[in-house]
């Protein structure tokens, strides 16, 4: 029975249940952390061969480079090899780089901005610039736009991505547009997978030039159920839509081997790479390839990849059911809140009573239950019906996930129960 | 006796000597290499530790950071103590970043023109932005420069780096002079060495306050002598001298483990690193702290780095010393080059008769000796009296750099003939 449907009776048992049950969350101190995508420590410890790898004596790639050494800009073959399969690119148009494809982001939109991109005339700078930005999203990446000076037009995101047709039809009303952020397989946080045709709208719609899709594969591999979408061909489809050079593929180990020591990716056309090659040229005289080898002798190949992630999702599904299993055991019949049950990625998108998330990000944190803040998954943290919250089940054990969520529930119930006049703040 | 004091029958032989020398090296179909400041196999090969480190159940830092996972932005403690140690950096200023200080020196300089630095004010771009560059000098800071539109002024170096009141009569004259390249430690290519007075008086000259001092302490534990010049407290003087934000020092491992994958740190006063970090946060979720872990257990302490740089010296000294014995056989007695004797780093710079140093260059290229193009120690690959040619002798082995000294003098003679119409081209 929802909220609103509780007779006197029922509602004044609710808040009793509810004040007791956030006095007794005061009362035991806790220190929970649901806020970053971080893997947990028992998921990195799957990569403990990486520790000890490449190797006494093995320091030459398998095309006798000497990976010690200065060069090889564009990343050892053997790693390109293995994780263009995976994601279904050409090892000609992936590169990889060092630890971060967060960094390979920032300054593509650097370059952008300084020098312009490949058939897109002048620089970005000097001119208004402005990103769509599919809501709720990734604050990193809105924290790149907002510190380069980039203005957000955000875009509601459906279980398939954005509405072609919406996208569409504000690229056509505003050239100033020059980007998009694309998460495009399990969306951080609200778990989205666009589907093909969405895919093909985005690569076909008429744009600039200079506008592009930086769609970031972050989380390509990382299935939670037996539904493994694979990842799209988009730099295909572009290219046959005529776009090749639209889009600018994203993609790590971050979440696969180390979060901090991993290796990056990027996949393009072929005037992409060269732009970006010649620009990485001016600011490094080549990726960690040593790091590379590593990596490469640790997967073997893309089913050691695959092997991999089955671990990582052993490791990451009862988290997720756990976190299911209190959102519908504590809030499923109040009618105060609806969440995603996603097929892959790292977040639980949870939207609680509109004008509410705040409130609950409050109580938690006064709990000691750290959750990112409320709006973090919007343009300038605005989430215009402050309503949605990330949850982020990986990286603590299972007994305090489970009792973070006890508490964040509370706190979402008690915070409705606030709005409603039935308690007094 | 010098090339213009022969009489004609010495020219003769000399002639005959040199155009049958220069015979025989086409002959020869060399394919030698003295372009870059590689390491060689033999150098990399110290480091061979580094290959199976941090090792299996090494995951946390010293203070029980779990190093695989995001996060740190500063880098390990204890590899910045180690390198404070050594650069005479307290650890609260010195950061530890990943393999490549050009990037950190990139990412300065772009952050300076999209955001301006501390104290400064506005962004650098938008604006006339000029840099002073000492020469010969690196051609990769000249690149940075040349690819971000920064007009380079260069300024003649001496044995101890630029006449200071030359670098501040320019200062001071014109405020869009926001930077200066300076190697202070065996610089690239020429060698010298910045003492005490020409360093205080950078740091104390009057100067705008977004000027700021780009000090790339490549070599600064790279001795080749007894002689160890010790790295100056630049940090130090530049706050004593009351601009203790003017400064930005720049290291790595590049050339003490491994070229590409290595550590690079920046040392900077607190509010330059703020700045610093606060940009770097925006890029990445920090560096790679494995690489971190597995260079601090490698070195175990300063101690450990200077042992590693006898090795080091041990395997390039001979090197050096065949160069200079073999410029000083070939070229001593004729008058047409000089050349630097270094006591440290990876370079030798030898000027040649003014106006040959392309050709030299070019007859060297046809005889299979590639040589770092003439120019290329100066601003727009421009060397006024085309006279200077960067030799690195460190990357082939002796047989090879013996070889391919012998046909650069040969080449060097060769071309100073031709300029004294003793030869024909």
């Amino acid at each position: 029975m929802g909220l609103a449907e509780l007779d006197p009776q029922q509602l004044d048992t609710l808040v009793a249940e509810t004040t007791g049950a956030y006095r007794e969350l005061l009362e035991r101190k806790l220190s929970l952390d649901l806020t970053r995508g971080k893997p947990s420590a028992a998921q990195l410890d799957l990569a403990d061969e990486l520790l000890a790898l490449p190797g006494a004596g093995r320091t030459r790639s398998a095309g006798g480079v000497d990976v010690r050494n200065y060069g090889g800009q564009q990343g050892l073959p053997e790693i390109r090899e293995i994780f263009g399969e995976l994601l279904g690119i050409g090892v000609d148009q992936l590169i990889a780089q060092d630890n971060s494809s967060l960094s390979l982001m920032h300054d593509s939109v650097v370059w952008a901005l300084l020098h312009g991109v490949p058939g897109g005339g002048r620089p970005w700078s000097g001119q208004p610039v402005k990103f769509l930005c599919p809501v709720p999203g990734y604050d990193r990446h809105f924290s790149i736009c907002a510190h380069l000076g980039i203005e957000m037009v955000p875009v509601e995101t459906g279980p398939h991505g954005p509405d072609p047709d919406e996208v569409a039809r504000l690229v056509a009303a505003d050239d100033t547009i020059k980007g998009i952020w694309v998460v495009p397989t399990y969306a951080n946080p609200s778990g989205a997978v666009y589907d093909e045709a969405v895919t093909r709208a985005l690569v076909s719609m008429p744009a600039a030039p200079d506008f592009r899709i930086f769609w970031d594969n972050a989380y390509a591999l990382h299935h939670l159920t037996d539904t493994e979408h694979p990842p799209l061909d988009v730099l295909g489809l572009a290219a046959e839509a005529g776009h090749p050079d639209r889009v600018l593929v994203f993609a790590s180990t971050s979440k696969i081997s180390y979060a901090g020591s991993g290796v990056s990716f990027l996949g393009a056309s072929p005037a992409n790479l060269d732009w970006f090659l010649g620009h990485a040229a001016k600011r490094s005289i080549g990726p960690d390839k040593v790091n590379h080898l590593r990596h490469a002798l640790y997967f073997g190949d893309a089913e050691g990849v695959r092997r991999v992630m089955r671990r990582h999702r052993e490791l990451l599904e009862p988290k997720f059911a756990l976190v299911s299993a209190v959102l519908e055991r504590r809030l499923g019949d109040l009618g105060i809140a609806s969440w995603t049950t996603p097929e892959g990625g790292y977040f639980v998108s949870l939207d609680v009573l509109d004008g509410t998330a705040s409130r609950v990000v409050e109580l938690a944190g006064a709990a000691g239950i750290a959750l990112t803040p409320a709006g973090a998954s919007y343009p300038y943290g605005r989430d215009p019906r402050d309503r949605n919250i990330r949850i982020a089940p990986s990286f603590p054990p299972e007994p305090e996930l489970a009792a973070a969520m006890e508490g964040l529930t509370t706190c979402v119930v008690l915070a409705a129960l606030e709005q409603q006049g039935a308690v007094q703040r």
